[in-house]
């Protein structure tokens, strides 16, 4: 049976660590196939890779292993993990680059990458991703199962979820990313709405939410000193170059400009702070 | 049967939206097989995707999907379709970016991707390559007949054709290229001096005329204040740093330096004006 | 069964050339998967991919053929060859690229690819990597025994060895590669502290040679006015934004700083002069 291995990196395209363990991946497990989420995160961003992680995870055929190497802690005592979760599994250093998936799958099951067998020797001090990393990804797509690789762990790393406080008719949350349109998408997401409870960060809860749709005349949107009202369904709905407000395709609220570059444009950055006041 | 699934978007290569893709394909047709053709169009580019595309298809094996994304009208009401066209398929939106491949292909059936079964539901209002255009190349290429998907389309949006004109010994054309090293492709191909008639941009024709060879007496080339005389074979027909015209691999007229970068020295930009002149 | 085909060229991901090589390559051998070293490889620079290569090719399974595109002087009189070394096989232009790799794989075989049935016909002069190399890959993965290319080749074209000299407690280098994260790789491998004859470029020696650690007291590393003290095992032995040297993961002496860029921060390049001095 093939199995997807799913990459998720900041080794950047020009050199040869991705295609160099996708070759030590291929070499264990013959019958595997790649597909690459990204590997220009930005070097050492835990944060960005686990929000990119989230996004995209839900789509993937059941049984896909997850390989996600962000990894400033590299030789030091971070350990590195495999986790079990829903439908599938994730192979990654324990830095938290899980947190926003794992928090929508409850009931993970994790180890720690501990059996030698399991990786390829003599491990380096610099490059666990090729040695310790992609052969556990391996190993668990040829049906090892993750009791195998070592001993369970309990509590790991998690990161802060991003900003976000709903008082009254005001949100307040920030940029968490800045996408190759330069579309600006916020930790505001569709959920909050709803109960009014803190951001669930799940897909499933993105797509089920779709339908909700804001009037102009109910919702106002800050950045900096842009203010922008109403919420669009899609970009044409506003003039070429023109900007909008809109819930994005995975569930957040974004600012865009219809055939056109926001964030350049607001010189917008992640971390930047983003008001919803619905009225 | 494995079946090969060619994309072709403007998503770059930081996001998730090709990986994303990527998974909802696989998850419909696990024997699916994908090759990039390119994702670096420049954002909304119709006309830089329609070039692309008739440059590569003709190499891929019979039977592969192309699937194409470059959708400045996402969420509007532009179609979705399918077009059998050869021994292709094509799954695009209806904004022209065909336009290059069917000139070639005469005879193609189009569809509207209509049926919601072959949608991912709920359907966003961004991301139609997601929700609508990828499930489609992966029902397609797990064999569901086109017709299945919707009703046939009769008049596709087409593009204009590249500037092109021939006035006795002056042909004048435009840039419709610049590579990755710097090679300025025009809009002038080797049909344009077989039969006079307009321009035919088919790969075939192309390949069959690489015999067309001229020589320095014979020709001249002027972009901008820059003349070149003569067309070579190949780059190393001139000294290292030289410039010079010739016959690209897809059948245009070329102006290159030989291990350098041709545009950036003449600050040359897609729609420049170029003449040949036949003495 | 299916062969991997692992590809490394300077085409850059912007054109389609990538996407259609892989394609003619599919259209010979169906069963036939990709995996991706770079594509990123400087123009022209034939240096660079060989060391790339080199880094590279051992940790791919046996059977894999490599096809190796950076060619300036394609459409000249260069030989364009298949070489049987080890348990691969390597494709490429006779330009060095393959220097690396045969020096630490003796007894290898070379054949000119000479054979016009194993060509995509016509043979264009600019796209060699299309219409002659990738389908020689492609039938290599497919069978085809090397001798049935064309005849055999002697002597192939060398590059040089990177400079290193070894003059009793002084060892001098230079800086081979840039990597993504800024890391500066040198051409001070582990190799000359054990034998003290030239540099032997082989990734097994360096993954067998892990195990040397030098410590603060022995060991000073100088790029231009920069001095570091000791070798470090790995990035987190220093504080976050500080500087170190260090075994890198292919078996090189690497500056690096932790979480940081170093090569920006020394404004390094290739060719810049390392030295390393133990006490």
């Amino acid at each position: 049976m093939t199995r997807t291995i799913a990459l998720l990196t900041d080794f950047g395209l020009r050199d040869t660590y991705v295609g160099v363990m996708k070759a030590v991946m291929r070499r264990i497990c013959p019958t595997v196939d790649f597909i690459d989420i990204s590997h220009t995160v930005q070097p050492q961003n835990v944060r960005e890779a686990a929000l990119a992680l989230m996004t995209a995870y839900a789509y993937f055929p059941p049984g896909t292993v997850f390989l996600v190497v962000v990894d400033p802690g590299v030789g030091t005592e971070r350990r590195l993990i495999a986790a079990a979760a829903g439908d599938y599994c994730f192979v990654a250093p324990d830095n938290g680059v899980l947190t926003y998936v794992l928090a929508s799958e409850p009931g993970y099951k994790a180890v720690e990458l501990a059996h030698p067998d399991y990786r390829l020797q003599p491990v380096s001090q610099t490059f666990h991703g090729r040695d310790i990393l992609a052969p556990a990804a391996a190993h668990l797509a040829a049906g090892v199962p993750p009791e195998e690789f070592g001993p369970a762990v309990d509590a790991l790393q998690m990161l802060s979820l991003p900003q976000l406080s709903i008082d009254d008719d005001l949100i307040c949350g920030e940029v968490i990313h800045i996408d190759h349109f330069g579309n600006i998408v916020t930790s505001i997401g569709e959920m909050s709405w709803l109960d009014e409870t803190h951001l669930r960060l799940t897909p499933r809860f993105h797509r089920a939410a779709t339908s909700i749709h804001f009037t102009a005349s109910l919702a106002v949107v800050t950045i900096g000193s842009e203010r922008i009202t109403g919420i669009a369904r899609t970009y044409g709905e506003v003039g070429q170059g023109d900007r909008l407000a809109l819930i994005g395709s995975s569930g957040f609220l974004e600012l865009a400009v219809n055939q056109g570059n926001c964030a350049a444009q607001l010189n917008a950055a992640v971390g930047d702070r983003v008001e919803l006041r619905i009225t």
